[in-house]
């Protein structure tokens, strides 16, 4: 018996901001009222600007998965042609929502680490020109690969299809000019970069994917789009709020805004590559090496050795909670997180306790040669130390 | 502009156990209930059990010094002839404290560091036979050092005078049989291995020390031993207790009786171990080598280096807060804590921001050296793997 404190690193939920926390014990307040028409105001006009857009932002008591179900049932039809770019646990989750509602879609597939490339999602169209949509995950969470967006939407926007994008945890993780790049839909969670509890999905709607939602016979009624529109615009929304998280929301936008969200990114983007310098100095190796994110790391187990044992071990040895591989990866990959609310601190434990977890079963690693590379890293990212409290 | 989580790391306030904290939000309870008395009861009851004591045990609304004052002017009258041990800041608080009601005290010093040695006080003791008390730090604070209460206490209960421990930043950190070696008053604080906010001070009281009570004449009103042991007795407070505190207290024994106090002192033990094989590891002297306790530990800076420097770039880089020299020793050395609510994964945090910081500081070390120092003493440790949720 010693003590480790519970540390929830994983790609969502992700660690939550301590204020955020705190203001979610202000929710005795009515959610038909001008207070709490202010707060829910103040997070929708807050989320467009950290988001980056000038497109309509919805917001749902949902998880994100609430969101691309809204996309789907709310923009198309029954039978309408649509393309599935599938990489992952994220991607095959479109083509069963696709299927659900019976789309009649064309899953564009590549083996759980790689990407589907823009060229591809290309040729798709100019073969199918009656396209209405495209489905991709910006970051696929199951293998930390980053599919290219910005090519895949330049691409799109060409067409007469829309592009919707499952930006869960790709939101603070990458670049992402959703108005630029033609970006129809881009999805959030509040669980991810926006360092809350999960229960909140975020959703951008562009003038082409309104358009579309016009002659959409799809059946929905919870996830009302237009409804959603109408009773944002009036500070509210449809159905009653998760008012505690609304409320957290409110107090993570402004530390974002505070910290800026070019700053975020490039926060996750420094721990992915010192990530990435970590694992790979003790030998490990990457498991999306090509198209490598900075939501979360995805790294192969040494040969002989399930993945799950690393994971149960930081849990027990240090109090750790890191993700294992999700579907067909479990037991072979482990995952570590770096989105929204993670600092260098988080990983010098991190790759530490994996040097130990490491060593302990039969991987011998010389001690410190990980969170040696860590430093250099941060060494040389050259981030100037901060002045005020953040 | 990146993201450095707030840490507070030093020997006082500690890092605050989490369902501790979030007990505080049950404050809307009337201190004259059966419901709180309920809390309170229990509160005293698990601080006798986890602290070790058959002795009456006290809580005050006070921070630590309250209960040093309280010692004072319960159990001593104008004139009194009393033993210091002063070897930092915290045996100078007891002078202090001692000249400030009028004790006569003998006051033992030793330098910033080092300990007053049990042969001293013996000596003292033999000198003047009509000594009423004796008063030492347990673990001094500002040093690192640890007393040897043990063999003061063996030696004094021979005597007529009464032991009084600060063992504010002693228990959770060192066993203390307070009982068996005759400390007759021994005192805490809730900021510390308790893992709450200051607030609150905890204080056994012998039977030696009752008698002495007796006979005491100097003044006091809000610290009333008696009239706190008639209150506790009857599971209340004499005066308006500090509710919030007192909830969160209860939710923190929990746990360290989970826990276990044994593995509380083996868990700051390990931690110290291992700050002092790091930092020598990384070129650095201990303050404190003679006789190091594992409350906190204190390191002399780089020739050169203000430790001012170092303590400011935890903060300013790291978001880090740990501890600058005390008194004569600011600037001289800075101190990493142990005590309470710590684990590995903070330490590896500290030992590699200390590695960035040396370097960036003209004091060049190997990254990675000193955290291979602190893994390898989690090691050879051979600490057992937690099985529940802790």
């Amino acid at each position: 018996m010693y003590i480790r404190k519970q540390r929830l690193l994983t790609p969502g939920p992700t660690p939550l901001y301590p204020p955020a926390l705190h203001a979610m014990m202000a929710s005795d307040i009515h959610h038909r009222t001008e207070d709490f028409r202010k707060v829910y105001r103040s997070c929708l006009a807050d989320l467009k600007e950290v988001m980056g857009t000038a497109h309509d932002l919805l917001m749902f008591a949902a998880s994100g998965t609430g969101a691309m179900d809204a996309a789907v049932s709310n923009l198309f039809s029954k039978g309408d042609k649509v393309v599935v770019c599938s990489a992952g646990k994220f991607g095959e989750r479109w083509a069963e929502i696709a299927k659900a509602y019976g789309l009649d879609a064309t899953v564009l597939t590549a083996p759980y680490g790689d990407v589907v490339t823009p060229q591809r999602v290309e040729a798709a169209l100019a073969q199918e020109p009656a396209t209405k949509g495209v489905f991709v995950q910006a970051s696929e969470t199951s293998t930390g690969a980053m599919h290219d967006v910005e090519a895949m939407g330049r691409a799109i926007s060409k067409t007469g299809a829309i592009f919707v994008v499952d930006a869960i945890t790709g939101f603070g993780t990458m670049p992402l000019d959703i108005d630029g790049w033609g970006l129809d839909v881009a999805i959030g969670g509040s669980q991810k970069a926006f360092m809350i509890p999960p229960g909140l999905a975020f959703m951008s709607v562009s003038p082409k994917a309104w358009k579309l939602a016009e002659t959409a016979t799809l059946p929905h009624y919870y996830f009302n789009l237009k409804k959603e529109k109408k009773s944002g615009d009036a500070g509210e929304s449809s159905w009653t709020p998760a008012t505690s998280l609304i409320l957290a929301l409110a107090e993570a936008l402004r530390y974002v805004k505070q910290l800026g969200m070019p700053h975020l990114i490039v926060n996750a983007q420094m721990l992915a590559q010192a990530t990435r310098a970590a694992v790979q100095a003790l030998g490990l190796e990457l498991f999306a090496p090509g198209s490598p994110g900075s939501s979360v790391t995805a790294v192969k187990a040494p040969a002989g050795m399930d993945s799950g044992v690393i994971v149960k071990e930081f849990r027990s040895r240090f109090g750790a909670i890191i993700a294992n591989g999700q579907g067909t990866m479990k037991g072979q990959i482990f995952r570590v997180a770096h989105l929204g609310y993670f600092d260098f601190a988080d990983l010098f434990g991190v790759v530490a306790e994996l040097e130990i977890i490491l060593n302990a079963n039969g991987h011998p690693v010389q001690y410190g040669t990980g969170v040696a590379a860590v430093e250099e890293v941060y060494a040389h990212a050259a981030v100037e130390p901060q002045t005020k409290k953040a």
